[in-house]
């Protein structure tokens, strides 16, 4: 049995929801996390409509697929970044609307709220995302940058989200941050820091991807152990280090896929995470949400990856032990 | 024999250079590496008075001391970076000025022009320093950073740069780059990507130091062999990896010192710099200047440690074999 | 093909025999190695009637399923240990009897003398177990213990042993200690000395485990290739490290399955045991027998793990080459 | 799909060709690669007789098997090497004649422009082999070598084969070296000075075979990426190191399959070359020819072993990715 | 400047004190950590006699010579072990007795208090040694352990030390126990264990030895960290790791300095402790007693040894910073 | 103390013997390993006169050194070697002759033989060389080698040294072959078998070179275990390991000093030997002889090396212990 296994769809939002669909039961996969980009999950839509929820809702169950959360990650990575114009990219025209920064922000952050009650139209307890930072760009400490500095950027982290995490909760939903360079949490260390800058808010916690701690030299497993009730959605993501004596960790300045850089994201199994310790930490936690493939490898051609991530995921996924091995030396 | 070692004086501004020319005497270096903030090497005065540069020539030479190289890493840093608060810092207030990013950083562009001046008059013909960067904050690719974003920066390198460059060389001077994260050229392959920017200007070349590119896994022996006639100048410094599973690499926002910190500085021979390949490269490239000590390690007695580092490097700098060993075989 | 796989019985102990030989069946094994407690083999009841012994080999018929190992590791460990509280609860009351450790220690000889009566009428020629050892507990030389210490363990060891080990060969059945930490030996240097310490006794070998020799950072293949005539049995059983600064790989006195613990059992292809090497190893002396898995994991669903193994254990099973590669390049 | 998978018959050389492809048909393999040895593609009847190409092709056809490349390493061999009474095995009474060292060259280096002609024939345009070398075994360069005498062995190599690769090139067939120990090439710098000794002969490429690269410590990947158009063919070979501090990782003179040496081949899977790695290089370059296994491992069952490595490698191949992740991101 | 460094005297009690104090002086050490073995300091002596204690002094004092604390390994070890033979070695006649196990531990209790006792009398505020342990000899936890067993162990602990602990903190002496495996404590775990058991006990704490935690892959900069107000002493003493696949890390019941020991004592420098973190810990817990080498090498002639190692603890010994280096970079 | 530290002049060939003797001395070495060739040591002229002799005895007397040991690798090269070009280099005009191989070896094994006679007649029992090998260059086994081709070289060094050997017991002299490839033995498992060959002759030894095992992975103290009585002579000399994954553990036929190469001799204590265990192997088999320095490196300044490499033996040697450590804890 095991957990379910989602596909999430944000790598496959250039094909249509209904297309997409047909692909994933085939394969076999349990159910779908939804990304709010292409026509997967329109926040938009869904608070204008009943129908609009309910037909997305049909087209799933009509292929035998569940849903347990939602993703917006580009809609949440604008509300405390430093805008630019890259986020014009991954935004709406209504929200991008000017593009003046603080008001990007502030719709960005409306936005957000909105996808929770989106959410809760559609059913789903769990939004993923990310949150931005205004302070992630200072993350070398030259020019000297003091804890104040950074304290002023977790503080800015509390002011704009407190509000939202504050709507999520009025509407018994949870908001998973995907621990992540350039969001205001990337490792053990900084997750603690904007948990307590949030004063642990009860609707703030984790979507759990390895791939982005690996090459960091993150143990996956601590962020686990460390915040136990906080895993509140997990992703399967590999990524692979990659280090030639000539580039660097950071990346080099060069593009995802190019096999010069220091680390890239490789289909699941392919990478540097070890998936056996993570399970049992998952299972230590007590974990029951789904095991949501994130599928991303620019060398592997997507459709081979989604079946064997799927194989891989089926494989590795175990219940913990109801024995005591001890006891059973015992003489009865 | 050997080169003559030098300390690089950044790290101890806040001496008077009188004072400071004492304890270097006594423990036996052969020069500093002058530092232009505190009072170890003011331009604007240079520039002014001739006066002003004979008597800190004669300060040294009344100490035995040298001087190769002297340094402007804080005015370099704004030439090319988006000015935040930070970099108010850094500078003097007259380039500060209103602190408008784009005057900040003509004025900054002016300053380093003059350093290169005040340099040739004071008779080195090597200034260290900064570049800043444009682009050094999208390290990591999300929002979707294309190429030619990054081609945009290298561009904006190549016109606030060129023209420095220009007039660094109409007055015989070198300008070498602390290849360092926050910089346009942080590896390999970034300074590779920047000299071919500034069409291998010959005034553009490296001040290497080992400790920029050790937590980054580059191999500093690397960036020797692949530049090798752009060695204009080397730091003995040393940083060390000190990853628990609970930290990142990316050094979790923690300041230098904080012993939870991914790397840090520390002091020549404790660290993770191993120093004789290094030594056999800068052999291999005729690198003939000065080995410089720049030293910082928050967990050490800054006396103590600037001492040991001079014995360590008067044991670690050996010249270049003149003998080929087959031939000693052969009969003669 | 491949060697046939059993599964040793000891950790299903719960499960009354008859109940366990359905699942074993429906999950693929060839057999299973019978524990003597629970209800899975008897030592008292086979000696007395011989329709116990008939009735379990009609059990495992009926099922398909062979034995070729029966295992005593309970009796055998009380042989020569210095008792205390915790063998009580590892003992029949009538071994126990009164407590008093010489008793103890006698009654448990002639138990597993029995057991190798039993053995025979049961048709199996293999009793896997444990001897116990009087100087185990001195592993570490404080306070200061002279090689004259060990060597009365080791002559203590020979004075109980060789009697019982007369009394196999006998009757035709060999003895195979799991070498394993609290035995007298527990890697190849002290298996060596105990096999002098009975003069190379025929009737002595090993039951072959690497889980017990991983975390002591012994290669199993070596205590295979060193004592190549006396692999009598051979378990299939992983272990794993997970030493993390703080704990110790003495285990800190923490119990199996606590996840601080320096090492621990994990189910076949989790842990840190190579099983290539092994099998070559196997396949080069020749050894015929069993690969019974001892299953034991704290941290997985034990009826998932046994399965799991069961595929593991029949991939990586192969026999040798009977090819000369060179010869193939000859021409004819 | 991915690549079709032959099986390389050198290793098979005792079976008659009828009797092989009815195995390797029942395994599931796409094709062969014929050794020229054994009765499996005999140049000389080739040459002689249409109806010898045409029945070996319709032998494969029947089975539904293809050929894409065929092998004449052992002829080969004699062009360059001293020839010592170990060539004598290896090749035919014909070529190997009276044995003097000159003549033999000569033949062996006819029969290789033979087999050529033979493969045109047979509607192949591949033919891997070895060139054997003049100063392979002047590897250690004492008595002192100079690199006027290394340079002589491939001044020898480009006399000896550039009338071959000319007759090759007019035929349309391409040579492909499997660079490998006792060759002209047998790294990544070697096969660079031996192709700049044929001025990069259009018909001179590489054989890919990660097995003889591993031992020496050679990255696989980096032979790919350096020759990215020369990688006309590709063996999945493996081989393990098995250092103990006794052997020499030059093999001690012991003989492939003795348990002391310190590598040795192995089935796929089971030793130290890492596969996902190679896949990725070769699709970055293209290659589109057939993945062929040569098996060899000695301490495992032959038809085992090409049935475990068939499923390994329809395992590890996949396409390239023909998406761009960054773009899915961004909104439409 | 840098701590004072004294050498232990335990390993050197076959030499009267009168004979060690000139080695001692001239080697430079700056004091002694006195055994309480051999004549170096008797507690009898002392309690029974103010000039025993008198003369002591003023020996030291006349080579110039200090002491900060005394040890009483011996002694110590019998307060909560299994008595068996090998105690008797390392007790005098009175207190070993009749040797009854109680009446042996009741008179080693009484005695580490009397060692208090005789510390102040002699201006000593630190005792270290042992206190051996009632379950350190069940570390594997077979036959099976349970937890309740192990609580047992650190009961009896509190048991028999708390009264002793009392009277040390009457007198403003403290215990300090060498993390040892054989003791209460050997690593993190166990000491927050033994800790906790006697309730934070002010006067118990740690004589901090890193050569007892290597073998154990336990980091010693770790003990320091979680205990920092603990370490009240610090021994520098090294050990090495030594695996060769045929030996255990359980030493394979080989004695110290057999060459065929999984790992051993060796001189300072040798082994595998790094020293630098290990310096930077005590630095930041404000460590500022000596460092105390006791010397112990098999293979290592003892006064070579004891010289060496004090002159690489003078080498490696450095104070901490007091200076911020950003501060240094910004413009006054 | 220690043991006399001795510098071979194989290297330093290009300087007259009387010249080299001042540099020596003025070092502080205690003597030399002169080297047959260059004006250091001939054999022909020693043999002639007996003033000779008494000369160089003399000049190093004058400068208050030692020899103990006079080495002739060159003439024993060319006892078993297939002859070619190379061997002219290092032969003299008279041992070389016509050039035919066979007369060359038999010249050259007269040659050796003449060193006994002249070490004899200098005072010096050990004569230091290689033994050259007819089957070396047959180390990888393609052609197929069969182990009758490699005992054939094996029964051929018995045949030719035998003899040699036989002369050099008569005279009391014993010959040290350097453990090396290109050599008859190279590493534990040939040595074992060049030992055989001549029947444990006793004459035949080991002169100990750690620097040509390392880059085979060989652990030079199981050299030193293995043959405890057969290290008749040392040598320190160091190498380093340099794999890129473009360059080949054989050196890809690569000049010594090349940077490229996959390994290369360094001054000790540069490379990738660990002295402390060495020191320690040594005295456990009661090496008494020198520590005899072959320098090479061929990066670094051949005086600055020398000097380097003398402090850095006059450090890592040291006496073993004559303590039993455990006896000290015991009360007296």
């Amino acid at each position: 049995m095991g957990r379910p296994v989602t596909l999430f769809t944000g790598q496959w939002a250039d094909l249509p929801l209904s297309e997409l669909v047909k692909k994933v039961k085939a394969w076999g996969f349990d159910g779908l996390e939804l990304a709010c980009w292409g026509d997967h999950f329109e926040v938009d839509k869904a608070l204008e409509s009943d129908k609009y929820v309910r037909n997305k809702r049909d087209l799933l169950e009509q292929h035998g697929l569940n849903c347990w959360a939602i993703s917006n990650h580009l809609v949440g990575q604008c509300v405390c970044d430093p805008i630019d114009s890259r986020h014009k990219s991954i935004l709406s025209p209504e929200i991008w609307g000017d593009g003046d920064p603080e008001g990007v922000r502030q719709r960005a952050a409306q936005a957000i709220k909105n996808t929770a009650a989106a959410a809760k139209l559609f059913g789903v307890n769990v939004v993923n995302g990310f949150t931005g930072s205004s302070v992630w760009h200072k993350l070398y400490f030259f020019p000297p940058t003091s804890q104040d500095d950074i304290d002023a950027g977790y503080k800015d982290f509390a002011a704009r989200w407190t509000p939202i995490l504050d709507e999520f909760q009025k509407l018994g939903v949870r908001f998973a941050l995907e621990v992540h360079p350039t969001e205001i949490a990337y490792d053990v260390i900084t997750f603690g820091r904007a948990l307590a800058a949030v004063n642990n808010h009860p609707a703030f916690g984790i979507n759990f991807d390895p791939s982005h701690l690996i090459h960091q030299f993150v143990d996956p497993t601590v962020l686990i152990d460390t915040f136990p009730d906080r895993i509140f959605h997990a992703h399967i993501k590999d990524s692979r280090i990659n280090l030639t004596g000539r580039n660097s960790i950071l990346s080099s300045h060069l593009s995802f896929g190019d096999p010069n850089r220091g680390w890239d994201f490789v289909s699941p199994g392919h990478g540097d995470v070890k998936w056996d310790p993570i399970i049992r930490a998952l299972n230590r936690v007590n974990y029951g949400g789904p095991l949501s493939i994130q599928w991303e490898d620019s060398g592997m051609d997507r459709e081979f990856g989604a079946q064997e991530s799927l194989a891989l995921v089926r494989k590795i996924d175990f219940a913990p032990s109801n024995v005591i091995f001890d006891a059973a030396f015992e003489k009865k």
